[in-house]
């Protein structure tokens, strides 16, 4: 059975079918608009576009991990601000053509996604499509803290990271060469894993500035030292180079370090903190801010490089 | 000069800088998220994803118009729960050859309709794309009052409507029947005029269930219906036939009746009160609500029709 099938009303019924609604949703799905509760008295917003052939294929990735991925991308960005996750909201523009099944996937991606940090899909609208795109937008609450921009970043704070860096870019070009369909890094492009905990933890820790990488730890952070008048300092024997991306490496005759440095889509967050601040697992020093401006990676020429969606190239 | 010389961050750059941030925006675009104010502790939050070629066509309607028109769609939704529009977020796709003017004036749409409301473009997200698609995201505040769903209409009740019906529908008869390209009724496809202020109007006055005109107004009311467990009866007599309507059903051989009833794209709000409320201009009654189920116009024998996205079709 198809969307076709069913017609827009079928399917906004089927999808709202398989979406539980948490406490914070005071008026769910089916009507103009939901309530969503703002205990704060302030609501922190992100949204994105995710458009089939440019962000994802169907072909190289199941209807759950297109919805997984699509929902993670944007609770990271709330996560980023210092916030707690509470509803997403999806548009999705769909051919009449899909799979009931791959709706249901699609579908469950998202609410599993979500259930990882107690949102929920508290809303959307259907639209039929030449192709699949997705819009989505992510609400969070701040629990009274002030939000983490990419403004405060001070000579001699220190660089952090939590999450993986460059599994997703390093995936993606296993998937592109044809060299290799399943594991570790393939399943990283997929399927990005943000640590969303670590976004209100590192507000608590004292956060000066944060952000998630999503299009290239140096371009991301040339954001911070952009925002905060300042410089950015890497180690690049900071970063650890796991055995499957050094193996990828070997296999496509690559730089590892190329991925972890301009990869995008794992969802890693990147903060700077005081220098005193004792950072616990899974947060690790890779850098320092420092006078000046720009990202410079120590023994590095190249400071800059990551996504442009007009140029479809690195800059 | 175009999206594609601009760059990703080139246009995000020339957008934000149109765009002036209200009090409401305590943090505004160029982080991952925004913080917009949620003074009631809740926060009302519509979606909706318009794609060129199905939604608007850029050789029918302007940069100007089509934002206009996205925007007004959205606060709409939030009105039409009772509550003021407070901000909206715009996921935006582009193909790179783009103009740089046609984004100012897309932009410029946004901005001046969301300013009607005092609500703000407070972030967004840009993606190079095959043709122009937009999510809109809007948010608004209920100022302390219950939101008005779609379930509370009740035997007894009146129904009544604010603002046009049937006019975009004709416009568009009219664009597709290559009749007109300007005039009253082309201009109301274009551009929807909303009455926005009607919808916490009606919260306050009482209304007991409420949703903006967007797929036509039998369909629409029968969401009510079937949401409040009731049934509607329409007086086809009660709703004014413009000079403009019936001089366009003159010309395509058309009864203005059915672009009124079946039409979308006014975005009109319809809401049932109390029998008793004393109802102010523009509040027009058009029926009222009874025992049993469905929209029943007296005197017809159609009691439903409108649009269903993947059926390209009138239900």
């Amino acid at each position: 059975m198809t969307v076709g099938d069913l017609g827009e009303f079928g399917v906004i019924g089927r999808i709202a079918g398989r979406l539980p609604q948490g406490a914070a949703i005071l008026l769910g799905p089916g009507d103009d608009a939901a309530v969503v509760s703002a205990p704060d008295g302030r609501v922190v917003v992100s949204t994105d576009l995710l458009i089939e052939g440019r962000h994802f294929r169907r072909n190289w990735s199941s209807g759950y991990d297109i919805g997984r991925k699509a929902a993670a991308q944007n609770l990271s960005d709330i996560a980023a601000m210092g916030a707690e996750p509470t509803a997403i909201f999806v548009g999705l523009g769909l051919p009449a053509d899909v799979g009931t099944d791959w709706l249901d996937a699609l579908t469950d991606g998202f609410r599993d996604e979500c259930a990882l940090v107690g949102a929920s899909v508290a809303g959307g609208d259907i639209s039929r499509a030449d192709t699949v795109m997705l819009g989505v937008t992510a609400l969070g609450d701040l629990g009274g803290r002030a939000p983490v921009t990419r403004a405060g970043a001070r000579p001699g704070h220190v660089v952090a990271i939590a999450g993986r860096l460059g599994h997703a870019a390093a995936g993606l070009a296993l998937l592109q060469a044809g060299r290799a369909d399943s594991g570790e890094l393939v399943d990283a492009h997929r399927r990005p894993r943000p640590l969303y905990a670590c976004g209100p933890g590192a507000a608590r820790l004292g956060a000066t500035a944060m952000l998630d990488v999503s299009d290239g730890l140096l371009q991301d952070l040339g954001h911070i030292a952009d925002a905060s008048g300042a410089g950015i300092e890497l180690d690049p024997a900071a970063f650890p180079v796991t055995p499957e991306l050094a193996e990828a490496g070997r296999d496509l005759g690559a730089d590892p370090l190329e991925w972890i440095l301009k990869g995008g889509d794992d969802h890693a967050l990147a903060a700077t903190f005081p220098s005193g601040v004792r950072l616990p697992d899974p947060w690790l020093v890779v850098g320092r801010v420092t006078e000046g401006q720009g990202v410079h990676v120590i023994g590095r020429a190249d400071t800059t490089g990551g996504w442009d969606h007009f140029r479809d190239s690195r800059g």
